[in-house]
């Protein structure tokens, strides 16, 4: 037997000492890259299925503690910014498939009673991170991870497109009280980077002109005077946010009609 | 022994027969009366404490079924407006006081083993109600249940006063989003109490021409050809909604800048 198929064997086994077996977390993690606003989902081992990254809550544990050790594990990142969104529940009875793992002689051990064989309930958190410094790693259920297109994302395990569909309505909805632009885009960006990102989360287009020029107004962001060479002829200019008028910006609840 | 007593020791002794151990549901339920924002408390039987009506979820109950039905049975309501907005589970351990109901003679059955002493986590849901129309009820957990202003809740069982807050953030958030509005307000409403509710939401004042002004201008209220009595030269016209240009403004983000 594999290392890892030990590992899992001993999960089913041993887990329930250990973790909560009725409620657990996903995480659907965002990254701007490219002008592309991607999400990270995992192909689980010895299956063709894809899903978002999750796990059990440990007995002891949090839940925004959970949530930023599993992060932690996939994305090696620390002092993630993390929302909680929506809890899951109701589309299936989301029993999840370990008999795959299973052999027939040992499937006697692991009758209906085992606590991996009970419905589940899924609380959703959605992360935003800094696409260039993520380190994917690998757990003992995922053999793949990858990063797809919001609008590119096939249909994934359980009820977890549903759970993007969610995780987007609450980035739109939350984009004037959190601070989402900050955490997606790099330290510094340039115009069509803030707009881009922008126009996918809100889901329309913008006027290219006003948009900025409403930021600026408002000293959410700031011109710096350096610029990106991404090409002959073509520099230009870095912009970066002014966190405290940001901050300021959310905290009043200053809406931006476009 | 009593018969709710008798009921809450079937409860104890049964319930994981029929309920979740770790995950229950509770809910917020918000009432507008005399320009007040309400919310209704329970005090719990046998116990000084309050705190917000709950329960635990069937085993082949889904989310928002369970949360129906506590509301039903709480409110005598059926189709009340509903959204799940956190859940809870990190501030303390949640651990149910069931100890307070059995008698030493009976402890030694009810271990710590006993599916309801065991860390719970709690999905929060906000319940809108139309006030006039609530016929409260009570349950064996309750022995009475009171409407109170959102600025003068007592302190609380368990988080439920960290629940009051981020519930009070979501329905600020969500202001623009959901219809907070058509489903806190009776049918026909005056001005001052729609500026009301919007200010207590808000926690701000509003402009009492300019609000009412931009309300009607987008069409998303119409004045009735109907004024209400309320004393001698006192008749301020009434109001409704217009709920498809209401709908709609939400379904676009329209954002009311005050």
């Amino acid at each position: 037997m594999e290392e890892n198929e030990k590992q899992i064997i001993d999960f089913i086994t041993n887990g329930h000492k250990d973790y909560f077996a009725n409620i657990t977390i996903d995480c659907v993690i965002f990254g701007y890259h490219e002008l592309q606003l991607k999400v990270l989902i995992g192909k689980r081992f010895g299956s063709d299925g894809s899903s978002f990254p999750g796990g059990h809550i440990g007995l002891n544990e949090t839940l925004t503690g959970a949530a930023n050790r599993i992060l932690k594990d996939r994305t090696s990142l620390d002092h993630i910014f993390l929302q909680q969104f929506h809890t899951f529940g109701d589309s299936a009875y989301r029993v999840r498939e370990f008999t795959k793992y299973i052999s027939p002689e040992e499937i006697d051990e692991f009758t209906l009673d085992n606590w991996l064989f009970q419905r589940t309930f899924s609380v959703g958190f959605y992360a935003l991170i800094d696409f260039s410094k993520v380190k994917i790693k690998k757990d003992i259920f995922f053999e793949d991870y990858s990063w797809v297109d919001i609008n590119e994302v096939p249909p994934l395990m359980f009820d977890h497109n549903e759970m993007l569909e969610k995780a987007l309505t609450s980035l739109r909805n939350q984009i004037y009280h959190q601070p989402i632009g900050y955490n997606l885009l790099p330290k510094k960006f340039t115009l069509p980077e803030i707009i881009s990102l922008y126009e996918t989360i809100l889901n329309k287009t913008l006027d290219r002109r006003n948009f900025p020029k409403k930021l600026m107004s408002l000293e959410i962001i700031t011109k710096l005077d350096e610029k990106r060479n991404i090409g002959q002829h073509r520099a230009p200019f870095l912009y970066k946010f002014d966190k405290e008028k940001y901050n300021k910006a959310l905290q009043d609840g200053i809406t931006l009609v476009f």
